[in-house]
């Protein structure tokens, strides 16, 4: 188990970053190996399949979510403050672990049906801690009268797609691309009142 | 030719879903034949590799965004009305060309390299008529002193995420969720004021 554990890890490491250059169906369980200088044979002893290796990319990556914005969901602060601090939580995890990341969010439909239901309850879980920040904001009167599930799927998609683009070497730490999202979001959702650029000649 | 337009734009319309379903990369060119009734050699007759078919549906997406987006951008009004507009555009593209927007945005990755710089800059180009329409709103005053580059991302990334979860059978109509998004956006923008949340203890 010990000497078996890092090499689980290796393995997966070195099938993230193949799944999100190549995608998972064009990745073959003999390339993954050759990654890291192993024949296929061998790597069959620690993984069972290479959906078995997605599915602990994909089981990884949403622990990881969980693990960080869970207990700011369920702290007791203001819901502005909240959502900040889960929005700077959740892009820390999609900057740092940002293969891992994409492969959770791109290449998760390739799982079997029932990993992908399982996936898919806990995505919506995840997504119910945004709803309830947001709906939290709503009845306090901190935020306006906005469709809570609906915003919390805006700010997701836009968290999200920040694994396409970030880079490292990027203008903008990861910490002011959180910043500027949260800023963004909250001040949205602050101003109650509806917009008002006038009717479209 | 007269035949030839049509059989193509079946095979482009089969090879888009297969391609969103199963992903480039595992859907073979007897696929996509396959799903025309066709014999892969006979798909040939009109197509020369299934990679040119990628190439075909990610121009057409390309062209359909700025056809509808690029007049909008171009015309003359204030900026919240030209950004709302530009969103309802967008939406609009991506709810009712679901499959190709889709495989515009996941698979356009597995073009050659060559290709693959071509739609960048397009891309690019696109997301600038966003930028210039954020930038015109701060120039004017009508919009706070924001990051009109990196507003752009987070704005095309939530609307693009709309190809992933849309349903023309969900509780929403493709107008409805514009109309969200362009409120959301609008509002954020609208207001220059920094968020007021106090310090996190």
């Amino acid at each position: 188990m010990t000497t078996d554990t890092p090499r689980k890890q290796q393995i997966e490491d070195a099938a993230s970053t193949l799944f999100r250059e190549r995608g998972y169906a064009a990745t073959s369980v003999r390339d993954i190996a050759h990654a890291l200088d192993m024949q296929g044979g061998s790597l069959y002893a620690h993984v069972a399949s290479k959906e078995d290796v997605l599915w602990a990319i994909v089981v990884r990556a949403a622990d990881r979510f969980n693990a960080e914005v869970g207990p700011i969901a369920a702290s007791d602060r203001t819901a502005a403050r909240k959502l900040r601090k889960m929005i700077r939580a959740h892009v820390a995890v999609v900057t740092s672990a940002q293969k891992d990341a994409a492969v959770f969010l791109d290449e998760w439909r390739f799982l079997s049906p029932e990993r992908r239901a399982t996936i898919a309850a806990r995505r919506d879980d995840y997504e119910g801690l945004f709803r309830k920040a947001i709906a939290q904001g709503v009845g306090s009167g901190e935020f306006g009268r906005i469709d809570s599930a609906q915003t919390a799927i805006v700010i997701l998609s836009a968290l999200n797609g920040i694994a396409s683009w970030y880079s490292p070497d990027g203008n903008l730490t990861a910490a002011q691309i959180a910043d500027q999202h949260a800023d963004l979001f909250i001040r949205a959702l602050t101003w109650a009142k509806p917009t008002d650029e006038g009717e479209d000649p």
